[in-house]
């Protein structure tokens, strides 16, 4: 399959870590979902919050199932704040509309999945996650 | 029952992607719901992101609930928006309040159905449907 | 991607309700899901009874979710009916365990996602399901 | 607290994966909990079914919250399968009490957390996690 091998997966969560590690982040949580939705690899940092696995999921999982990074969600829940509300109903209350969702596209731009990474404000999640995808090369991000 | 027929089901959602793709649109998604609420037909045009099918069959599922077409929902939702999210927890969640969700009704006036299409802007997802519509002849559009 | 194309979802259905027809089965309904378990497209026959999205889907959810067909899941179901009970309670309820459940494979093995066919005995509806999916040609069906 | 360090999660992990592949076994994906039963990291293997995470981080929630091994939770599904369902209520429906969840224990015999295997027989996934917890160093398994 032309997806996210867990290899590859691994690398983008290690280096997202590091990179919060290195900016002096406070200790982030990384998910790698594939083009389902469907979890491939995911990892709390020492010293996170218990409940780091549900809020990553929740950026990465509205990512893949809207087509909208979490950048762009947050826009949308800014503009029109019950659409998605609604859409999180539609997913089971699973998504969390914030910046530190990214989309994953291979150089033809089809959607291979998403990273989502929470710990520190959404603009460091975000920065993280976007480090993790740098490294692992080969792929497009769509924050 | 005079209701919709899988056929002219499928006549409204391959129009109403065409439409789409014919207007420049982002892929669509649509899907077809009977009187009673119910899948008759849905499609997701190639590129679509995976959780079309839960945000087309919302926008058509409140319509069908509520007797109101996605514009008059959105209308509620920005007056009111505890109500529209209260009718959500009615509807267990599934109810998307926006444009791209319409009622289908007969020569009399009887609701038959609705139609949602989701995958571009609110306005362009209720275009595409309302063109679905047309295509298939014999039934009057409430968006 | 190399997953399935609307075009031949649209086919797989299509031959799978014709099957049944032909067969003189009462009238079906199928669902055809992608590798993440997400619905590409489904149509419910004239007639059928209005509930059929739940279980077409449930059948393919299942499938694609448990990597398991519908005969593989009925089987462990019957071996071990509290497994299958719990792997529901992990999958929102959503999984049906029966035939009709269908995995789609490509030439070299891998999953593209599965197809569910409901509203006849489930031998029946694995045999349309088996009907449709040769039609469209290039896929190996695991029931 | 003396918990399980991401790191060593992350080796419970690769060893258990490793060990199937070197058994011949199908995909291997496994979760590693802490003592309150909230995820510190998953991996899913390549070629393994999209669904695994729910079945993996079952087995081991079942583990924490009950503190009984998967196997004894089976050993209680099969004796008195109305509790095991009852406790799935509880929690969620989120348990699978099936071998393959693994409570991990400190010298002094204190709950750490637990693994999850899932992918290949409940027997073979249990000896993987037993494998990886082995490899890891300083727990006490138990299954």
């Amino acid at each position: 399959m032309a997806g996210i091998s867990l290899r590859k997966a691994r690398t983008i969560i290690r280096k997202a870590l590091e990179h919060g590690r290195a900016e002096g982040m406070k200790p982030l949580s990384a998910v790698v979902l594939d083009d389902g939705g469907n979890p491939i690899a995911f990892e709390r940092g020492d010293g996170a919050s218990p409940g780091r696995y549900g809020i990553a999921h929740g950026k990465a999982y509205g990512a893949v199932m809207l087509g909208m990074g979490g950048r762009a969600q947050r826009d949308r829940a800014e503009a029109q704040a019950y659409f998605m509300a609604a859409a999180n109903g539609v997913y089971g209350g699973a998504v969390v509309p914030v910046p530190g969702g990214v989309i994953l596209r291979d150089a033809r731009g089809r959607m291979l999945g998403a990273v989502g990474v929470t710990g520190d404000s959404s603009e460091n999640d975000e920065a993280a996650a976007l480090a993790g995808i740098a490294a692992a090369g080969g792929l497009t991000a769509e924050p």
